[in-house]
């Protein structure tokens, strides 16, 4: 809809909002009961990628004595962790490879140009960030760059990077490094990477504080997603939990309250008064929606009003519709 | 979002929306000195489509009073016509080729199935309604089925249609046959079919009364378009014209409120004051947004106000979310 932006300052649009450094690095976040059991039960799911390469980040996130997790990548700034965390260490397409150079918030190794590119602003853009932060630029032949691509449309562009720096769900819970109230967004088991990207690339330009992502019931952030996110992925906090309905129970005892999004709800989606409150949107999956223990648990359900004879929207269109009707409401 | 939802009758959602026939078949719409000078545009340059088979359609047009178009399909009920109108003649995916034969608004003239389908509701939703409105039902072997399919996922199901009906500009600028308002949608050029498609579906669900795309500058109703629209277009009013500027003056002359959507835009777009009064919405093409022509001459530029780090929505989401503003203010 709009041009896209030429490079601007880290802080750009957010204004003070003290972009990367700082944000959900709050120290010494007390560990809550909810938080220990989800642990455990991590735990006995993922055990052999706990011992990662020198466990150097479960150490790190011990002494902040929040839920040690293994295959975290951000905090240490070299390594590279074991592949099973939130992922995006493959980013493709020029939008999103920018947007990661400019938010600096995780190492990039290397940015790869496919060799035939016509001249472009914004490859002169990707161009002069990598040079700045001494990001190696390598120019490969067509051939040998499609072989590297693993998206449909690379543009030219891709960009090895450190894993996404996966947040614990507590810190999503209370007001982020700059005061803002918790807006979530947790999806239920979205499984299409081009809707999970677009989804979160909404969610970054509503104002979502916070991403829940289920870990055994959705894409993870791979080159499609990362693609399709337009470098929303370097803004946003994400966390992944190991259930849904248990996370809405932690939720509710930290005051967020939750409205799930489904054709069958009560309350119009502009109806909610949740202007000045800690909120949690929850989306179901394409087709089947919210699972029924999602559903139960959610404090509200809210629809969005159609007008026409279809009766669905695209995920992610309802999820645009709804993330800026919570956003206008809060505005 | 939501679940699809089982066969139901052709006023559906709708209520009595009299869906298909009466809609937007008003007669003796008199022909507008604006209507006739683009009519002499678009001569020029479809010469040779004109004559088409029998050029029949034209004749049916020419007895309404409105310009003759020789590429219209929709009215004679048999006519395949020539294929240089909306398109919409090939329609792939599950959720698609049910609404084409639920709403039975143009002739199917073939569903063909691949052969390795495992069994679902929907594909019985097809079969079922493509035995009721007498279409043939064929299952083809995979390789066939493949080499037929114009789609990434055609999802088992490909339907032949007749094209789409195109309607008269003019036509879109007066309350519709429910005596709805016009809500129009009119697209500077968005180029990307799924873009396209999922927008079509956004408009369809905000219940927007007419889509006006340009004929030179965008995607027709390919098969892509068709998928990702999701049934949308066989609900939509939907014409070409030759400027968008011009229709913009058109528009102007009928009372209907124009507003283009763009990041630079001075007015929130919940700002708005459109509650009650002929509105249409104009969105700008991927990355480079609206011309400056059509800039220039709409009533009132808007923005979404955007809260994150990053400069830009997504096309579609940036067109659901503005819709649905739309559609707040009317409901």
């Amino acid at each position: 809809m709009s041009p896209p932006k030429g490079p601007r300052s880290s802080g750009g649009k957010g204004g003070g909002r003290g972009s990367g450094k700082g944000r959900g690095a709050k120290p010494g976040t007390p560990g809550r009961p909810g938080s220990a059991k989800q642990g455990l039960g991590k735990g006995g799911r993922g055990g052999p990628a706990r011992s990662g390469p020198g466990g150097r980040s479960g150490n790190r996130e011990g002494q902040r004595g929040t839920t040690p997790r293994g295959n975290r990548g951000g905090s240490s700034g070299q390594s590279k962790g074991p592949q099973k965390g939130l992922g995006g260490d493959q980013v493709e397409g020029r939008q999103a490879v920018r947007e990661l150079l400019l938010a600096g918030t995780r190492r990039t190794r290397e940015v790869v140009l496919a060799g035939d590119l016509d001249p472009a602003p914004i490859l002169d853009d990707i161009i002069d960030l990598a040079d700045e932060a001494k990001v190696t630029l390598r120019e490969v032949s067509r051939n040998r760059f499609e072989n590297m691509a693993r998206t449909d449309a690379p543009q030219g562009v891709i960009a090895m990077a450190q894993p996404l720096r996966e947040y614990e769900f507590e810190d999503l819970l209370v007001p982020d490094a700059t005061g803002r109230d918790p807006f979530l967004l947790l999806l239920d088991g979205v499984t299409d990477p081009g809707n999970l990207g677009a989804i979160l690339r909404s969610a970054e330009c509503a104002g979502v504080t916070g991403v829940v992502l289920p870990r055994h019931r959705a894409a993870g952030v791979t080159a499609t997603v990362a693609k399709s996110a337009a470098g929303a992925i370097e803004h946003l906090r994400m966390t992944r939990v190991a259930g849904l309905p248990k996370a809405l129970g932690r939720l509710s005892a930290a005051g967020v309250w939750s409205v799930g999004l489904d054709a069958g709800g009560d309350t119009a989606i502009h109806r909610l008064a949740v202007a000045d409150q800690p909120v949690a949107l929850v989306m179901g999956a394409e087709g089947a929606g919210l699972s029924r223990l999602v559903r139960e648990r959610c404090d509200a359900i809210a629809h969005i009003p159609l007008a026409g004879v279809l009766g669905s929207l695209n995920v992610s269109a309802a999820a645009a519709v709804a993330l800026f009707e919570v956003a206008r409401h809060r505005g």
